[in-house]
């Protein structure tokens, strides 16, 4: 599979993990339903936590926008792992034609879950700074 | 589930992510196979790679042991999404008992993989302090 192949693959994967570091310094890690073109990936907050869990995750990303995503396959057969990681700026978005563009995108991919009910937000867009692409063969 | 029941759950997982701090301050995250027990997570390099990718990794730990493990369970049903959050601190093993034990949980866990050929290592210990439980339901 070529590399661009492989990235359309990954864009169609239902989940990646986003990494960011809090203020201890410690990763917060957490899954991601996102939408991924060639420059973005996209995630939103899909409907209300709790006010401390939302204050989190966005206060990471205020705090160091450098964050990282990881999207991988696995396969029992070892000689099929694959994954890509992509670093980027993220920054938070809550409203605007940004906003209503990244909905857009998570509502074309994930149809059975958003048609009816479109995530509320805030958006995180993530500026892709680095792709890196990683095969077992 | 109780919390119990899906950690035995999460240890069958086949995969995990591993999430490290780069020097540059960026979290380098990677897909690792792992075996946990109740106070341990436990992963090898298990052939060898490229010289400079060996160091990488193995050195954000020997200048940041503080790592994040997350073990999640997607699903089409987003009722059904869970995710177990794992912190603790790392300490690469070259050999010793506390490699050969690694090393055998791996393989008990791996059997398909492992059995013929068991990983060469380093090891990666993480003893746990800290275990984060999600579920959307």
């Amino acid at each position: 599979m070529s590399d661009d192949a492989l990235l359309v693959a990954a864009a169609r994967s239902p989940v990646a993990r986003l990494a960011t570091i809090a203020a201890s310094g410690a990763v917060d890690l957490v899954p991601i339903t996102f939408a991924l073109t060639a420059s973005t990936i996209v995630t939103a907050v899909d409907h209300k936590p709790k006010k401390t869990r939302r204050l989190r995750r966005l206060d990471n990303i205020a705090r160091e926008p450098r964050v990282t995503v990881l999207i991988d396959h696995y396969d029992d057969d070892w000689a099929s792992l694959l994954w890509v990681r992509l670093r980027g700026r993220a920054v938070v978005v809550d409203d605007g034609p940004r906003f209503d563009g990244a909905i857009a995108q998570l509502v074309a991919k994930y149809p059975n879950h958003y048609a009816a009910i479109a995530p509320e937000g805030p958006v995180i867009q993530i500026d892709i700074t680095d792709v890196r692409i990683w095969r077992s063969s």
